[in-house]
C-alpha cells in the first residue's frame, strides 16, 4: 500500500496506471469506522485500484473547535486500509491542495443553504470545492460516499452533473451500530452516558411522528436540536448530543412527504 | 468538420479519439474574426486534434441588452473553422451547459472583484464556470486563450491550478488591426466613425503617462472610462465607445508598475 503524502506522489503514481485500469476514490476525513470499511470494500469489489484520501478539510468547518476536537488516528487508518486491501492512501496538507489558500472555490445557492447548509455556512462550499479537487486529482470512475451525510450526497452529485464531471457517484447505506445509531468518526468523542443516550435518536427519527414532533421529543429528551426536516421524501436530522454534532437521515414517513 | 451541437454528441465523439491524441481546445462566443485564428492555427499545430467552441455565455453578461446585441454569424464562423482546418465545433444551448439552471458555479473571490470585476458583478463566476464545464466535456490537453482578455488569462490559469485540472493554459498574444486596435467580435458593433475614433484607445494606452492621465486623455476624447489600471505589471483598461465597451491590455510603463 502506498503512502502519497504530495500532490506529486499522487499525480505520477496516477500516471503509472493503464488507461484500462478502473480506479475508485473513498474521500475521508480519516477516523475510519466500519462505514469507510463498507465503503472501500465496495471500492475494492468494483475497481481494478482503490485509493482512500485522508484529509481533515478545514474549509468545511464553521466551529473552529469542531475542527480543532476532529478525531485523527492516523495509525489506526493505515491498519484498517492495509487490511481492507487499499491500493493507496492520499494524505495531503492544507497548503497542497490549497495552493490559492481558497481564493477559487465552488458552490450552490439553493439546496446547500438548507438542513445542515442553514446551521454550517460554507461548510457545503468547502466540501463541494476538496471533493472537486481530489476528482481532478484521482481522476477516479468511480466515487464512494456514505448516505449517512445524504445532504453531502446529493450535492455531490448535483455538482458531477452541474459540472460533467467524468467519474459515478455511489451512494452506499449508512452502517450503524446494533442500537442504531450511526456510526460516525465524531461518536468517539461521545461520553459513555452520551453515547447510550444518543441511541434515542435514530429511535425517535424512525416513528411516524410529525417532523415538528420528533424534534418536541429529542428536545424532552434533552438534546440540542439543529434541524428535523422531511425532504425529498427523506427525514434529516441534526443534535448536538454532550456538545458532539450528531446527523442523520432515514426515509420520511408518507404522510410527511413534501 | 464535425457540428456537435448536444452534449451526448461532443461526449461520443470524445469517447471515439485515442487515448494517445492530443485534444485542444479555442472556447470562443462566436463571431470569429482574426484573434480567433491565430488561437486556431496554434491549437491545430500544437495538438493532434482541434475543438473550437461557440457559445455565447449568458451567465458572464451582467448587462442584458449587451448579451441581446452580441453579434452572431454563425455561417462565416462555421467557414472560419472548415477553411483553418478545425476538427469539430461544439455548440451547445443554454439548457445543455447548464442542466442545473446555474446553481453550481466556480468562483474566485479577490482578483475577480477588480478591474473588469468590479465593472461586471458576476462576469468572472460566468467565465469560471462555463470554461470548467467546457474543459471537463472536451478534457483537452491544451486551451487557448487570447491575452486581449489579460484578467479572463489569469483567472482561467489560477482555476486550472487551485483545482489541479489536467490541462495546459495557452496565452496568444492579442492580434491587432494596422491601427492598433485590439480585434473583438464587439469592434463590429462600432459606427464608422467611432470606429476611426476608437484607435486612440490602443495609442494613449501605451504612451508613457500615468495611468490616471492616460484615463483623462480618454475622457477628454469622449470615451466613457470604465477604468485604467496598473496591475501586476500590465495596463489594463475598459472604456465606452459610442456604446460599445472595448478593453485592451499592454505591459505597464515601468515607473507605474505596482
Amino acid at each position: 500500500m502506498k503512502i502519497l503524502d504530495t500532490i506529486n506522489a499522487l499525480q505520477n503514481w496516477r500516471k503509472s496506471i493503464a488507461h484500462d485500469k478502473s480506479v475508485g476514490i473513498v474521500p475521508t476525513m480519516g477516523a475510519l469506522h466500519d462505514g469507510h470499511r463498507s465503503l472501500i470494500a465496495r471500492c475494492r469489489r468494483e475497481n481494478d485500484i482503490c485509493v482512500v484520501s485522508i484529509f481533515v478539510n478545514p474549509t468545511q468547518f464553521n466551529d473552529p473547535n469542531d475542527l480543532a476536537t476532529y478525531p485523527v488516528t492516523f495509525e489506526e487508518d493505515r491498519a484498517i486500509c492495509e487490511a481492507e486491501g487499499v491500493d493507496a492512501i492520499f494524505m495531503p496538507q492544507y497548503g497542497d491542495l490549497y495552493p490559492d489558500d481558497y481564493r477559487y472555490r465552488v458552490s450552490e445557492d439553493r439546496e446547500s443553504c438548507l438542513l445542515c447548509g442553514a446551521h454550517r455556512p460554507g461548510h457545503f462550499d468547502g466540501v463541494l470545492s476538496v471533493v472537486m479537487k481530489l476528482f481532478n486529482l484521482a481522476q477516479p470512475r468511480r466515487a464512494y460516499f456514505g448516505e449517512k451525510d445524504w445532504q453531502q450526497l446529493q450535492l455531490v452529485k448535483g455538482m458531477v452533473d452541474a459540472f460533467f464531471m467524468p467519474v459515478s457517484v455511489v451512494a452506499c447505506p449508512t452502517v450503524r451500530e446494533t442500537d442504531d445509531l450511526a456510526l460516525s468518526s465524531r461518536n468517539r468523542r461521545l461520553t459513555s452516558d452520551h453515547r447510550k443516550k444518543a441511541a434515542r435518536f435514530p429511535h425517535l427519527l424512525s416513528t411516524d411522528a410529525s417532523a415538528a414532533e420528533v424534534a418536541r421529543l429529542l428536545k424532552t429528551d434533552g438534546f440540542e436540536v439543529d434541524y428535523v426536516e422531511d425532504f425529498r421524501g427523506r427525514r434529516c436530522a441534526a443534535i448536538h448530543c454532550g456538545g458532539v454534532r450528531l446527523i442523520d437521515n432515514l426515509p420520511a414517513p408518507k404522510t410527511e412527504d413534501r
